[in-house]
């Protein structure tokens, strides 16, 4: 982690700037009757997970460039996500994927993660590529292949994971899966189909009772021609066929182009079957690109749901998580930085004023009711992110903190690199 | 409609032709073990439905272009009808759209169809216009409008349109709606998807016991922001609250760019609700343009589905319908062609050896799979259609007995028109 | 227009919290290095030119919902014109459509402009429909149809709206065609851009020395297979190909999915033949929703690249000209919220350290390329845009001011509606 | 190779069945004045170029799943490649990828090739991913890099390249980059296409005479917000600033969702500046599927275009190559699958009654015009592609024959493969 004092020294230049813009927001908000200090202690309450796989550098089929100081295993992974974590304050929770984080002591990583201030959030399963000891591959399905053997074995690395996760304190697995199809003829979608519900109630029986499944769905991507679980219409069905802590997962790249996203969203949740997310941002496909780095407004506008369904089910918690893939930035940098614009977001849609826009859609006045939402978007909330961040222990612009930290040179020094360039996967 | 010895001179024209190709055809299916005759049998019991608007010009919201001889009302459309049918022998049913079809006696219009060897299909209601004598417009809603009073408007409207199918011996109401919203924030979400749920609910109970409710989900337009029942996964969700014989009705231009739609085709089956179909094509939107003449092969795709789930299940029964709008053709020649095209893909499927196909699929052999739908495919079946058609009373070659009829031009001087031309709003 | 005093007594009303508001973004930009007043003679410049069809209600091809007080020619269009422009000072110029606004007496339509504070903007002609009296249809076609004759009543069609446009004080002629297919093999591609560019040549011959001709392409619609100027290729090689004073129009709603119009934006102006702009957003496709309403971001990002251009080529002075539908809101409220969107786009652009991003983009460093985009966006000029309008003699808050004034009530008894209501084709 | 009796062996049990086909396909055309004879000798000019990168098994950024046998260098995919022309007749040239397939000894390469009956289409750079040995890291770009010394390398990589090339027999440099951004702000546009042109006239400098340099665009990946050159507009205005014999190269698969492709065919080739082609199929984005295998009809209708500018000029003679990824197939199998694909859409093309066709066209007859267009693609040529390949030398059905040869399983016990499973790059 980094040393406090960088963190405290980085704080004290910031802090007279960000007192003057926090005092003249705080009027200005009161001019308009919200209470600053009460935005920023709901601002502090926000987290989301990192992805463990995130602080290394993503790459595409053609190419991965990777930078300096790659963490190589799980345990460097977990000191980047507290840097992260340390800076931000939005990040208390890790979330992990077997095998690639597959630790051989879980009681070691529980205790290396907590003394770094760090819980585990949803585990994450992987049958779309083979593994070196693996009896079966996955070339042509998972869950859904049409061997009973490869099934079974697909079944059971779920179960495995969610054993692992037991012992790491994790609530939720997450199911994704590449199975799908390159030609049309090559699968049969309604056996496809019939055998992705077989294999998720099995795995389901085998989930604890406080635990949820997740499932995430795709349009393509490796597959092709088509995908087993593509949208949320499919996700939904194996959700609800599966049992009733099996939800649907959304991730925000995963769909078709110019399709309304926060209506997906709000469907789900108002079918009782919304469960977690994936935040990143897209321009084409699954980009994985940065949260909010594309299209901010619809970021907006999907926790502008989120706040709506929460205000009206104060049960309603499902889980967050960033879901990219850092192909040419230092990943603790583009992670620290999509927290706070997914925090961002979560502040601007607490700013939307509800009794105001429900009138507004009662009476058939669509400009006033997104001039509401405006209203709420425009509204510069940097200082309140700032000021929750200061607060917390973080630093006020965790970018620059980090850059003066010179945590990157450092940990380039402590991780030789196999010198391998090109080829990854992510 | 067109004297039956202009089709017989056509035909008897055509027929040495059709008669060498069918045999050498006949021969070649043979060699594969297919009989032709089992198929053309099989062609002969193909129908799909004409949408009574669809024999008037369509146009876009810039323009219209009106053709000659344009039917000026229900009767001249039945006419129209009955020639299309008369000619393709494969549209022996007309769907209605109220108001604008409602007749002031429907038991003539019954008769006067009899007389024409044609049946009414599913009714179509209209909530998406404002009629001149309504108390509330539909401007911001009609199932789903924040007012009370203007749902139960649209819901009496539905019930009227059901009554007079049952005049008609319709045994179906479609129902399409255009609410939706232009901007951000205009409609609460889920309010309008429980409404929604509300007026379907009282719809179908006025439905007789031996209809079907088809719920026609579409991406975008009329509304730009928001749709209500914007996908196959909303469709599927208010079909199944509504009741048993609430199904959904795939249009094929209502969907995201890039869509599998044989897959949704085959979801909807699966779990009972698959209901009926628009059929048309597109390449941008709702373009509505003629069956098949974008993407041949979807469409083939789209009956390898329905062939294959007719197989499984017998009593699979889905309503098919022409939905196209005649912009720059004469309507009744883009009719016969099309259905004659959704015919073709509809014997090409059947042309499908299904225990390879699974054969390949259970074997992971994607090449050998798709190769047996393209063996399919390729086949070239015109001669089976037009034995089907002949036989059946129709023309071997359906646009060249209909330019030889001077139908067109006969109504176009008995159907005075009012003489304006375009027609658009921008 | 609006009384005097109505904008008066509101702007009283509003003036405190705005001067508070603007002294602490003042304060805040000041520690940024910015002086706030700059900024905001800068925001006074902008101006964006109202489309005179943009005061009616727009409608679809399903249904139109018009609403009150309608304004039922180019006179109360111009008086309504002259309201928004009163009121958010950024829309001193109109843009006519010929026939639709086509008047008896153009210097009794100018003094009529004049008198309001109103110009004219770029003259927009229409061969997308066909008129009452013209002697060939454009069903098939305008300035690219097969017969020579049909083309040739399309170019002069396009130089009597120059004509007309020079006596009105017009400096451009934006060219619209929607010629193009609806069917594979209906038009010969190479044939149709031939036809094309020789009339284009034949209209820019016609063009006086100080006009420009715009060329607008797009997509699809009311061509659903293919569309003769269809992108931004083909309308640069047009426009190549026509003359240097003929220039590529790019409206924002044109564009395949997914598409970068910043970029397309870059790439025209970098080869000179960048010439205007419809502004306007869309979730789907030509939807002509508000300017900003669906990806604030994107607006930004557009002026982003012409802030560059400009502080590169000072002569550099496109066209703006906002282009939108108004199917669900009051006219006059969407071109006034808009007009502003599309200012506060500007101004945001402005406020990008140009230089900082240079060094970013020089050292490969994108995460703070991006960052310093955001901070501009990010920040909240909602008070710079309220002050540029008052001094200019605006409405601090337009829409509120307008409601005020009650505009709309009183046009709505001045100007009876011929009582039709829809009007949709399918 | 295969050996010339399986080949035979093949070809005699099948032939029967052949010219039954072929003699009922005969009789059908003659009655409608098409002679086979000239029809087959048509077919059998038909050449693709293979893709040296297509004979190994392709993947995805998430795995790679290699079969059996896999090529390990050059020699081993010209023995595929010489097995793939053997059966399918084709494909008689390869088209190499530097470094991938760099030999050390070109002139022995060259014979090997020869030895093979195969000779060497266009060299392909690589300028996407880094090399172990390379200086400066093209992370961040390479011929549009802000740095003049990475860009200065990756010229001189593809003059490297092309000196290679002249050695090989080659006539033509494709130059494909992925130079991009992934964050708005992160390039700058114009500054990036000035080095773009920079670049491409250095590397023209070094071209031949009788050498073709082919641009090829793409909308997206692996640069996912922006990429330089990403349409077929920047293509075109790159290969115009080039040199004359810069050309540009479309690839099915590069484009926008919805673009019509057959349009940007026929533009490039009006202005002189179509070069050739990457041939396969896609769905969603890049898919690099089989040739053919998802929609054929688009195949036809640029097959279409091809032809109909190649009977307007008969020095026309575009690249023609197959660039397919193959992730679940047996690559050399689908590769003579897909030729055969992308032969019968120009066999089918040729089918095309011209005359009929522009008459249409001229007389504003869409109908008749696109069943034209169908009445060629509906017709099954099958027998002129076998009996084409047969005359040929080839295989009657290639996949039959190949199975037959057990080739696969030679070379799966020849080449002994490294064992790692996942991980692939394209």
């Amino acid at each position: 982690m980094i040393k406090p004092e960088v963190v405290a020294d980085h704080n004290q230049k910031q802090a007279p700037t960000l007192e003057a813009d926090y005092a003249a927001l705080g009027e200005k908000l009161a001019r308009r009757g919200v209470d600053i200090e009460q935005l920023t202690r709901a601002a502090d309450t926000f987290a989301v997970a990192l992805p463990s796989w995130g602080v290394g550098t993503g790459g595409t089929r053609f190419a991965r460039f990777p930078g300096p100081g790659e963490p190589r295993n799980i345990f460097e992974k977990l000191d980047d996500c507290s840097v992260i974590h340390q800076l931000s304050q939005a990040t208390p929770t890790v979330s992990l994927h077997i095998p690639w984080d597959r630790p051989d002591d879980p009681k070691a990583l529980l205790e290396y993660a907590q003394a770094r201030n760090l819980a585990f959030d949803a585990m994450n399963s992987n049958t779309f590529q083979d593994q070196a000891d693996q009896a079966y591959s996955y070339k042509y399905g998972s869950l859904t292949h049409t061997s009973e053997a490869v099934r079974q074995q697909a079944i059971e690395h779920n179960v495995e994971v969610v054993e692992l996760g037991k012992k790491l304190g994790s609530k939720a697995l997450t199911v994704w899966i590449g199975d799908g199809s390159n030609f049309p003829g090559q699968q049969h979608f309604r056996n496809s189909f019939a055998h992705y519900l077989d294999s998720a109630r099995a795995i389901y029986d085998a989930l604890p009772d406080d635990w949820n499944m997740l499932l995430e769905h795709k349009m393509f991507e490796p597959a092709f021609y088509s995908t087993v679980i593509q949208d949320w219409g499919s996700s939904y069905l194996a959700a609800r066929e599966t049992g009733e802590r099996c939800l649907s997962l959304v991730d925000l790249g995963h769909h078709a182009p110019n399709v309304n996203i926060e209506m997906i969203v709000s469907r789900l949740a108002q079918f009782g079957k919304l469960g977690g997310f994936h935040f990143n941002d897209s321009k084409y496909g699954d980009d994985d690109l940065d949260s909010g780095s594309i299209d901010p407004y619809q970021l907006f506008l999907v926790f502008n749901e989120l706040v709506d369904i929460q205000q009206a089910d104060s049960a309603f918690a499902p889980f967050y998580m960033l879901d990219q893939s850092h192909n040419v930035t230092d990943p603790i940098e583009s992670l620290m930085y999509s927290a706070a614009e997914v925090q961002r977001a979560f502040v601007k849609a607490l700013l939307v004023d509800r009794e105001a826009l429900l009138g507004y859609q009662n009476s058939s006045d669509p400009l006033m009711a997104q001039a509401t939402l405006k209203q709420a978007f425009n509204l510069d909330v940097e200082p309140v992110l700032q000021m929750a961040r200061q607060r917390a222990g973080g630093a006020i612009d965790p970018i620059a903190a980090y850059r003066a930290s010179e945590y990157r040179q450092s940990v380039a020094r402590d991780r030789p690199q196999s010198g391998q360039s090109g080829s990854g996967i992510v």
